[in-house]
């Protein structure tokens, strides 16, 4: 019976025309893979240019240097879209140590989170109480934790195989531990790093302080995993040693930025747009290359190989680096807003923003019925090893692009390495594998021709094939 | 049509116990991804005792440490298997440079290619010959080589999605190049070295002279792949200019060395045998981290995950660190001499020799039948993102068991960055990845499970679930 059913569905055939599809595919990944630029595009940005916090100098240098190459592939427009961005400054390195007996310290490796108040100018040194969630924070209250520091040790999950899963499991530490434990008296944050592995590094971050009134914000910053262990173990040993933090970050006032954007109008539908992006700006400890200088550079090579191999999109392809996701997503909402002003009629939007490695597959934001459409498709990725078509988030850049119509989605790289570089020193251009960065380029770039080629469920322009 | 066929494939339902097989897989994946030691046993192996060449002091200190490895698990038997292997040593590192004219000359790296002879005692100078493939060779003809170096440079080529294609597609270069050239009065030959990657390290591998008689074998040497394209572009611009390089490796006598062999015996059908294994001894300029202590560890860690788990395997399964695969595969051909000779019946083989690289799926040499029953597994794999099952070649070290019943198959980790490493001093533990390592564990566990549980099509004790 399931030998009989294969063979039917065989004889059905496939939805998608075969032949030229699978040479056009081809076409992409032989290009990439054998004549790309995204890598030396990333090479400037990471090795020139650097770590890209929004309102730093860094940035406008990134947002200069990506439109030059985007003036350079021949577009037929391209153009800033000016934001305003926060502007928050890390100051001096932070520095911290585990005072274990008077004078006998320990350093540990810190860092200020993304938003985070400063330290007194001397410094901060209080008893420390370690928690692995707010239900443990709540459960000690006021009495435990007033005029002490809280750590947050809670690990990432090693045994996700997903491991932004493991991120998401962690994550609420960073982002609202010093509102949750500001409410308590506790006079700072320390939190372990959103990171699987044991090393040296500190992950800084976004922190929010939520409804916390600004004399009740206490400093926030990240302690790298060993660094973690190591205080948990010393803590373990005697509940009165000391912590001892320091830092000089500021938040200044908003400054003016950009979005870079460039587009192929469309031959045929050209109200009809197809977005891809990544995110220009980065933190500040290393240089950004995997978040986000390759999703960057990968939607920048999804229009250049679609040009070098001589396809004229029905629809009008557009790429843009968003500024400022990482601290307040300013770039992705003002794109949505504009384009929302604008009426512009947004067909597919793909992001680019889990890093360089080696692509796995997509997850879809969109009705059933596109994504019925797009695992039609599947085939035509499986001899690039392509599998994972997945429902789930797209990229926080897009996200408010979406509505009803709109088909969003997010490239899904492997993810086993991705968080021993993400916002930390360790994120760093060695570390991104060429063939890994081209592979993505390509996977990209086939879906923005399928998407293209055959249009979206809800698309003004639905064709059948 | 195509839907309704889909829902009676469906209705079909899986040839698997898929409850219990689920939670088997998922507490494999647990157990290794949280509680796995195949990272500190490689950090051993790796940084205690490094490079591993057959003959050397440091396999035989890898045969004893991953000896008393396996007694520590508790298995039902472990020994050493004697193996006489080659031992060829390299001497002092190589020498080379570019002269583009007298006294000006321009070093580059290279290496002794595994099994040449040495250079004169002062080096070797030559004019050199550039070709791609041995067609041009033939092409040029004595009149051309007789006195010079031939310079293979054909690269890798970069389009192919599984990197080993292209590592098929150029090693004739190194393997026979010198036996080719030899044959026209060459002097010697240079080989680009087999990476994808623009880089600095020149890299070995087994090269062997075929019927070239003693007095005709000429000294080969790998060059680096930003070597090849130095000394390339040299010689467009002057085909007069000369190469010089001085190697002092040596073969020496055959030694004594062993295959490390462990295993549990099967609690209804002993006689059937599930081997999983990789090769102990690597190349001499890394630590051979990937190639192969990682499919040495993963190995091992596979029966101490089934164990460590409660599981209680029918059939025996052995662990088996096969000796000198790089350079005469003694280790695999005395292996399977030995199981010929005691009749001893194999039903599958399982080799992890491609890096220990996130895991992407197995590729298997077996019938048709036994194939299309693994072809039934796959759903179970997919929460682990394995999802590629094909035909192809398994492990060189199995090889020697294949018959026409045994299931042979090797794992196939992703294959991008492996050819930056292999068989370099670029192959060292800092390129292995924790997770990636523990999950292709736990994906070789995982099928050595199933293969235990349902057995094969053509085994004595072949079972229907």
């Amino acid at each position: 019976m399931k030998y009989l059913c294969l063979l039917l569905l065989l004889l059905a055939g496939p939805s998608w025309s075969q032949t030229e599809d699978k040479a056009q595919l081809k076409a992409i990944y032989d290009t990439s893979l054998s004549q790309g630029e995204a890598y030396s595009w990333l090479n400037y940005l990471s090795n020139q240019i650097g770590g890209r916090l929004s309102g730093s100098v860094q940035a406008e240098q990134a947002v200069e240097y990506t439109k030059k190459k985007l003036d350079s592939l021949g577009l037929d427009r391209v153009w800033l879209q000016p934001v305003m961005v926060p502007k928050w400054v890390r100051g001096a390195p932070a520095f911290a140590y585990i005072e274990s007996k008077p004078g006998i310290t320990s350093n540990v490796p810190i860092c200020a989170l993304g938003g985070s108040v400063a330290t007194p100018l001397g410094g901060l040194k209080a008893n420390i109480v370690e928690v692995r969630s707010f239900e443990e924070l709540d459960r000690l209250g006021r009495s435990e934790i007033e005029g002490k520091i809280v750590f947050y040790n809670r690990p990432m999950e090693p045994a996700n195989i997903r491991t932004f899963e493991s991120y998401s499991g962690a994550v609420d530490q960073r982002s609202s531990g010093a509102a949750q434990a500001a409410k308590y008296g506790a006079v700072g944050v320390i939190v372990r790093s959103m990171n699987l592995r044991l090393d040296d590094f500190p992950h800084t971050g976004a922190m929010n302080y939520g409804e916390t009134p600004l004399d009740k914000r206490i400093p926030a910053a990240a302690i790298s995993t060993n660094g973690a262990e190591l205080l948990s173990t010393t803590l373990k040993l005697d509940r009165e040693i000391k912590f001892y933090f320091k830092q000089n970050c500021r938040q200044l006032q908003d400054v003016q930025s950009y979005n870079v954007i460039g587009e192929i109008k469309g031959s045929l539908y050209p109200d009809e747009i197809i977005l891809v992006g990544g995110h220009l700006d980065s933190w500040d400890l290393g240089d950004g290359s995997h978040d986000d200088g390759a999703g960057c550079v990968q939607s920048m090579e999804v229009l250049r190989l679609l040009k070098k191999i001589g396809y004229k999109p029905k629809r009008t392809l557009r790429v843009v680096l968003f500024m400022n996701e990482e601290n307040g997503l300013r770039g992705g909402k003002t794109y949505a807003e504009i384009a929302e002003n604008k009426k512009e009629n947004h067909v597919f939007a793909l992001e680019s923003d889990s890093g360089g490695f080696t692509p796995r597959g997509f997850s879809f934001d969109c009705s059933q019925a596109d994504f019925n459409k797009v695992a039609t498709w599947k085939p035509l990725f499986e001899p690039y090893l392509v599998h994972s078509f997945v429902k789930g988030s797209s990229g926080a850049d897009i996200g408010p692009l979406k509505n009803d119509r709109i088909v969003l989605a997010g490239l899904r790289p492997d993810s086993q390495r991705y968080f021993e570089h993400h916002h930390s020193e360790n994120d760093v251009f060695e570390h991104v594998n060429k063939r890994e960065l081209e592979l993505g380029a390509a996977t990209m770039a086939s879906l923005v021709y399928l998407f293209d080629k055959y249009g979206t469920s809800a698309g003004s322009a639905q064709e059948e094939n």
